[in-house]
């Protein structure tokens, strides 16, 4: 048994430790014999069923189907649109080799699924009546990635991959946006982070989407992660798929398209928003463990007796609640317990059963409230609230705090290098700009957010005319 | 759109063809351009979704944690445990370059996961605190295989494979047969299939394991389906990788594992068990959809009216229901959701609307029943349990008539010839009797069933001493 006690590195001294020391000490993965493909464990992996069961309920509600495309796709599939090949060709994993035999042709471990899906959609529609079709899978997809770092970046990742096809390119357009705005959504309800939602500059596109929107979260170290993403393609896969309908007016058309991925990224996400240096900090929604029950003095019956009820009256009332009665002392339960961030920890020792209260101590602020015994529903439900409510508050003021307007590349620099969070930019449009700012200032486009209001009409890069607002940052 | 009218071929004519035509025109299916790696649609899908729901509820009961494991086991790792490899080398995928670059070791997509749950099994197990461990993931596998049927074998196939740990060899041999009976229930109450459940003999039992036990269901043509098998591995694995534990008793001790699956092969068992010649026949507890309302003359304001007033009502009483309102002929979606194998169809038009009632025609049987307005949930409540059992009893006496016991090779041939299903024979225990019975009749071995009721004392094919019931069967 690992000793949870271990100190973990503060994140002053050094944030990118903490993160991976967190992630273990946590028991959230662990590292496999291949380089870059994690193992989830059970805690970890308790938190994306948990995603996924709030997104999967959600994309139903929609209208989407989920399906299971194959893992490989024939590289000649891969192939069939340029941009799109271009994109995913450096990070493939190849498969040459199938039991004693060289295979004919090779095979790639997807990247992500366009191609088969479009390769599908072209047997299935013919009609109008066959549209929309709004498909997602749940599955892991492969970049042979050379840096990477637990849920942020991996040889491998959890997601979903939603692909869709309709017959107008308004529906197809404001598919990507109800998209973005359910991965919003989600955000604020479950994971407790605020997101900025924008549109990707051409240079940061999807390779072979025509416009890429994503979610930006902001890390507590200043940087930026892209945490979602949603693709318009109007018809470009149609086309190199040859897929076609008969229209209601009787003539062939080709549909427009949409995809949209969210993946085990978020874990990350939710891990440095939330975390300090005790540990994790998880938002209520999205905790394995909301509530962890420590007795005090639990040899005694009345203790064990007492905790148990409380145990079960949670579980009966859908709380996701543990029991800790291991031999481990009480200080060496807070401090687990702490550090897998569970949201509410209820202690109950002789004392409090004589006084008829018990106490809880919320993981966020450390704060303790003596409750009494007969309203252990009622303030837990509350508090699981109110919790949820001071996360997200606490993470939207940070994000609102690290939003800088920048009217001069020396503002931009400052910005970078003393605040970190994202500077408010106005940008010419040209590339050229970006590249400039990324090679100067090590900073990306994030996105030009949905909100925009224009503070000025000039490039600060080239002197320009500016008409869009755009966020540089750091990011991971 | 596909005309679902269209003739499949019947079940006396073609059993195999009338298998694939109704995959394909039930919609569970597709092909996709990598032979042997199959499209999941949304119907075969969902349906395994229903399968998911019900045996991870059960798994988590028991204790079981789900995690994610790597996609890829590099070479060497595949190869610690000997008899483990000699299984699966002529059938694995490998991959040999990442991005532009060839690998330094071979990749194996995982067949089976034994080999890295092990190689973390190493690094978190040290005391007998840390035991049991019963570790769970839903994932794709791929195998290699030459002939390949869609759910029946592929060449990636969705499946669980439950990988556990135990102090002592009694809690892990009845681990092994507790997750059996845990499948054997998910037939029993979702899939409506009886299964036979036994004991591996050496020759057929999983590479690597102690004993296999497995749950063999009887197909009407004749054939058995190995449907699901569970592994107890001893201390092998265990040794191989290294693993180890400080017991109560303070010695060093090797822990003792089994491992346990299902796979979307169950999607197959379903069809073929159930299907008829007009297609699909769904057990309605695994059917995604329950009850299709068909309204007659739907033009009409009243009729539409009240199938969504009985849409929402069995909506809202949690009934998987569509109400499809196309553009179809009655005659044209009744044949459509026959194929689709839907349990109950509703039928309500002007008539039934001014006599206070509905129609219900039951999918397995053809019984159509009125059914007075004001009985909508009871009845359609009462009926859905009348068809599952029904379902299962019709597959219960199918198999118990064909098991067949047999004193002689010439028995065990006319068995197999004539009648199809399971033949019961006295077995020395001698693997050179599988081998001859299977070179000259083509049957294997599928289990010695729990239920042991030796009827014999010699084995037909050698003439020597046997003391052991087995079953023989043709098999997919």
């Amino acid at each position: 048994m690992e000793n949870k006690n271990e100190s973990i590195t503060r994140q002053e001294d050094d944030f990118a430790q903490w993160y991976t020391d967190v992630c273990k000490k946590a028991e959230l993965m662990d590292y496999s014999s291949t380089k870059g493909f994690i193992i989830y464990r059970p805690y970890g992996y308790a938190m994306w069923e948990l995603i996924q069961k709030d997104l999967d309920a959600r994309f139903k509600e929609l209208g989407v189907q989920n399906v299971y495309m194959p893992l490989v796709i024939p590289e000649s599939l891969l192939q069939k649109e340029k941009d799109h090949i271009e994109g995913f060709a450096p990070e493939c994993l190849v498969a040459t080799q199938g039991g004693k035999n060289q295979l004919e042709e090779k095979l790639i471990i997807r990247p992500t699924s366009e191609t088969v899906f479009c390769d599908h959609f072209a047997k299935i529609i013919s009609s109008y009546r066959d549209l929309p079709l709004q498909y997602n899978q749940w599955c892991s997809v492969v970049r042979w990635e050379k840096t990477t770092r637990p849920f942020l970046r991996g040889s491998e990742f959890l997601w979903q991959e939603g692909h869709t096809m309709y017959e107008t390119e308004d529906e197809a357009r404001n598919d990507a946006i109800t998209m973005l705005n359910t991965y919003d959504d989600c955000g604020r309800d479950l994971l407790a982070i605020p997101f900025v939602k924008g549109k990707k500059t051409d240079k940061e596109k999807f390779a072979g989407a025509e416009e890429t929107y994503s979610i930006e979260a902001l890390m507590p170290d200043g940087k930026g992660l892209q945490s979602g993403t949603t693709h318009y393609f109007g018809t470009g896969f149609a086309k190199a798929f040859n897929i076609q309908y008969l229209g209601k007016d009787n003539k062939i058309h080709t549909p427009h398209e949409t995809s949209w991925g969210v993946s085990t990224r978020l874990l990350g996400a939710i891990i440095m928003v939330h975390g300090d240096d005790n540990g994790l900090v998880l938002p209520p929604n999205v905790a394995p463990i909301q509530v962890v029950i420590i007795p005090i003095q639990q040899k005694k019956e009345e203790v064990m007796n007492k905790a148990n009820e409380y145990y079960q009256t949670l579980k009966k009332a859908g709380i996701r609640v543990k029991l800790d009665d291991s031999n481990n002392t009480p200080g060496w339960k807070y401090s687990e317990w702490e550090m897998k961030g569970v949201p509410l920890r209820l202690e109950v020792g002789p004392r409090d059963i004589q006084n008829g209260v018990f106490v809880l101590a919320k993981r966020n602020t450390g704060e303790k409230i003596i409750v009494k015994d007969d309203e252990l529903l009622s303030k837990i439900d509350e508090l699981l609230k109110t919790i949820h409510t001071e996360m997200y508050n606490k993470a939207k003021q940070y994000l609102d705090h690290h939003m800088t307007r920048v009217n001069s590349l020396e503002q931009l620099q400052d910005a970078l290098d003393n605040k970190g969070g994202y500077a408010e930019m106005m940008w010419c449009g040209n590339e050229e700009c970006e590249n400039k700012i990324k090679q100067l200032y090590q900073a990306t486009s994030r996105c030009m957010p949905f909100n925009q209001k224009p503070f000025g009409d000039t490039c600060p890069c080239c002197g320009k005319k500016a008409d869009k607002v755009v966020l540089f940052a750091r990011a991971y």
